[in-house]
């Protein structure tokens, strides 16, 4: 049982399909070819309207690139202070910018706020031309801690946001489990509450390496062709990318995994924490569960071969007071399956047997 | 018969094997799997030393990586002037540099020579600080116009290079080509002969996406390390990444496939030019052919649907004078088969045929 | 009486002698003349071994450039978060970096310490290659609420830092002013204690417009001489440079004009300060003050034709707990005359006396 | 007699009396003082017009600021090919713009024409996104060749630019020379015309270091603050930027000293060229001559303390076809005396005499 993070699985079936049907013939290199077109329309399909479509190879690559067309580059970016952008993308969007700064917000469970981003805009103070200014809102959907923005709290954050003249970024790494928990439409969720530009992932779902920089401002279409160009994250044989995201796009299988991710974790988090086995930091919306293990729980269960990762825990973050024992963090994925699950509760079944013997 | 480029090809039968090979269970991300341990330890086998091997998935990031790992920021870069990095990656390496310039060299069929390097120091004139300094050569090899230096050409390059403080790249993206066309070892064409960093095409040889940046200085594998991670080119399920180039690299997959497709450029070349039917501009070394097809065998190859582009004619690269008509580009790939080149001499025939029952 | 700030005087009257001897003749550009020559030998002297030296019209130029030479452009620079290339020079430091990012530590009066150090450290968490790795420490001397730090004090930070791997630039903005206060050695506040590179301002000590970079690495002479150029910032009339910089060398001009600031801040907080009138935030070390004034003390100053700076409240630094009332800044400089504390002192005594008949 | 470059001269006397004037007091820094906006109101005054004014105090600077603001990071900037930003500064407009690229236009006496501005532009064959896209044309007033853009030529320039989307940047470190030289008013030979951007230079022309950006284009007035602050080019004494700037235009003394410097350089160069002493490759529009001494000429006005640049031929800008001898390079400037004519004068008599007596 891996649940260290939804990159460590292999491919969505779909996926390796996609890319046995695409494996044949010869076909325009770069993006001119007709599954790359299919993917175009199938986005506008999706959104509800026409969007500009930019495929690349990894997050960093979408978050970098869509930041870098939104922002000037000496403005700065405002995101939670855990954002991926922030702690885990090797400062590659101050990269992409040639210089600019990222500003740390914060709020619970990695969840900005209007009032965080207000907090965090007054404390920039402003100064011309002392400080920066600030010019795009970041928001991670699901966020970093597996909670989730609701449509209308993303059309509060980019009215708060517009109202100071920040164009709005999703960094959409698990936008699918964003779209499956909330069961909202995909353009309630971003365009219709203000947001201008999508980093939509698809790798974590089951791609191979697949994500797509969505441009609902079609004036940035420009500017992403050459910054993608230019950064080598244009593929030669861009019709193995397209056909990844076709595979996830038809039939909806983008949104039947992440369902399905979710509802494990919706599982295993029923699992770690009834009998009292694990307290949870927060409430599981997507496919992350945050929870504080006893120290006999997290070697039982790994001594039962359940792969997770220790959490560092931030009280201002709300994830997790360190005095209070350690964090652990849990991912589930479209390839987690319900015998993985009940592979854990044995284990904690186990543990109960052994707890009771034991008192 | 799609002779456009070898980028237009699908994937050789051993890529798709490795990918499903891979496609099972979980992996660490970012590199940290037993396919890329395996990956660093036949680079290190194939080049019989320690090396350091860094995987992306464009040539255009390879280039920019090694370029700007090996260049101060403020450096030049010397290349021909008909380089890839210099006409076919939108100023991609002036981007990963954050500035810096590519200076161009003069060379028949797109190789530099010792006098052309010289040449080109000397324009630069070098008045510090007004002009920056050249620190880098970066050669293709097999070059754009598809001649192959050999590994004596290469060792002198070096010396040249070395004698003015410059380090050296190589643009692989068709290496093994040229290690097929020269048959010498890759130790000779690279380390041996003094270049320091390599970017090693698999894509236009069968993979789906894979380049390889090869430091054989070691010390450039900190700065590879964390300038990959933040230009968004680590991918996070790295293991297909490093499935690609294993299946290449063993059973020397990529030699065979890069024979193939010379073998196939030879066949065609002579297809091309018996009965006076084209000119060749170049001798094709590798892969690449650049001729002069009359205009009515330039319609009769379409015609028969025959693929290929047309070149710009440049005396001063030898790649053809355009006041004596188009110049043609053809390439061949491992998925070019005999068939194909006997659907050109086909066509060619009847010509022959078509013009002696005219003449 | 104009305390708001030290740029906001005119110039040394050195300074001014300086250029008008320098006004004469015709000199070769770019700092091929005599006077620059002679600039780099009084900085050679003053610090007790080679220097380079790059002069420059900007504090930001200074600390840019010197921060830009010592850190690779995907590292990161630890400094106090309140430091000046933090908080007032929009994202310079990144721009000069072309990415890069600034790690803001904690420490009372914009004194970073080995213990802040190691903490600022230790939450980067160095998890390879997903965060940028801490490369620089940059110190400010004195620092920005106007602390100094002991040579001392120095030696122990560059040690700290140097177990870390870290490089030690030193923003010395008021460097003369930390000299004047410690009584110590240029070469045992810098390069003796570890420090590899330092911005020494003059502007605010009465020159027109000139900071030196001093590189103590020698090898960074190189990097300085093509990152001044590129940046446009080497000027063409250099001598006009130099000039300003001799003027406040020779006959230690920068030390008397910086010892004289420092004796006017002593003696303006005393006034401020006696009769209960301002509480100090922090002891005057340097030429800056830090106080708190009562709100009709405030009133008083103001009329009587006194300004300074509202400073915003800051207890994590120790800058003031805003519920405890507003936060000013004075600031002396060399044209600070003993006649403008004596007026402050007169607005101090009126109010005392206006007290006393109030009382 | 120094006519190595117009920059070897000291200062104007009205330049030398602003600053004096200048130095009284304490003043905002960072341009919020009166000496500032009255710059800003002499340039809105002088080009008929509201206009955005940003000093700096290097030519480098100023064009890299207004290219970089004028052109996206990914853009190409057409220029002639022996520009000033091509060929002496460092490559400093791609460390602006952090990336981007120069593309050289030929044009004898480094004029720009617009056949070769399409020449350029068709050269660059526009490949998305394989190449960059031309977004800039840079045209220097007067040219590195001494020779001087008439208003109409500046408007056919302009015409062609616009027609391919480019915006037009005019780098006039010699502009003043150029205004001297047409008798056109500034409006004409820029915004009229259709320029974008200027960079005004007073260095050259008297001024201690005092460059203005001035953008006609009132929308690059936020990329301009923020462009210049965070590069360094913000003053803190900025008033002694401005007392410069305002002594050369107040009083017409800008235009007074480059029409005196046009006209030095006219007689001059009668005094090479008469009786067949030197052989004139450019006719001096302006303050350059570029002239061929035979070798005894040379020898003989050495020998005299005449100081002046051999320069590189080029036969391809007319600069002189190298087989036929030696070019050099005489600046005159505002600094530069009836009297120093006159000593070149005397030397060339001194050799007629002295050939004559030989003969």
């Amino acid at each position: 049982m891996d649940f260290t993070s939804d990159n460590a699985a292999a491919l969505a079936p779909e996926v390796m399909l996609g890319l046995q049907a695409a494996n044949a013939g010869t076909a325009s290199g770069y993006g001119n070819d007709d599954l790359t077109k299919r993917v175009e329309t199938a986005f506008s399909d999706l959104f509800g309207r026409e969007v500009g479509v930019f495929l690349v190879s990894t997050g960093g690559a979408a978050n970098g690139l869509a930041l870098s067309a939104l922002t000037p580059s000496w403005g700065a970016i405002l995101c939670h202070r855990e954002a991926h952008v922030m702690v885990d993308e090797a400062a590659g969007v101050e990269f992409f910018l040639g210089g600019g700064r990222l500003v740390g917000l914060s709020g619970i469970g990695a969840k900005v706020t209007p009032s965080s981003v207000e907090a965090g805009l007054a404390a920039m103070d402003g100064r011309v031309p002392h400080q920066i200014p600030a010019r795009t809102l970041s928001l991670t959907q699901a966020t970093e801690y597996g909670r989730v923005y609701s449509a209308d709290e993303i059309a509060t954050l980019c009215e708060t946001a517009k109202r100071h003249g920040l164009k709005v970024h999703m960094d959409g790494a698990r936008f699918a489990n964003a779209v499956a928990a909330t069961g909202a439409e995909p353009a309630d969720l971003t365009w219709r509450a203000g947001v201008d530009a999508l980093s939509f992932g698809f790798t974590k779902n089951g791609a191979l390496c697949a994500e797509a920089v969505i441009a609902f401002d079609l004036a940035l279409n420009e500017e992403l062709t050459y910054r993608r160009k230019r950064s080598g994250h244009l593929w030669s044989k861009h019709r193995f990318l397209s056909a990844q995201v076709l595979a996830m796009l038809e039939g909806n299988a983008w949104l039947k995994h992440a369902g399905h991710a979710n509802r494990m974790a919706a599982l295993l988090a029923e699992a770690l924490s009834e009998n009292n086995g694990a307290e949870l930091v927060f409430p599981p919306d997507a496919n992350e569960i945050f929870c504080r293990l006893t120290p006999d729980l997290d070697v039982q269960l790994r001594a039962a071969g359940c792969h997770y990762y220790d959490w560092p825990g931030d009280p201002e973050t709300g994830a997790g007071d360190p005095t209070k024992g350690q964090v652990n963090r849990f991912v589930t994925s479209f390839a987690t399956t319900e015998a993985d699950i009940a592979a854990v509760r044995a284990a904690l079944v186990t543990r109960a047997t052994h707890s009771a013997a034991a008192g």
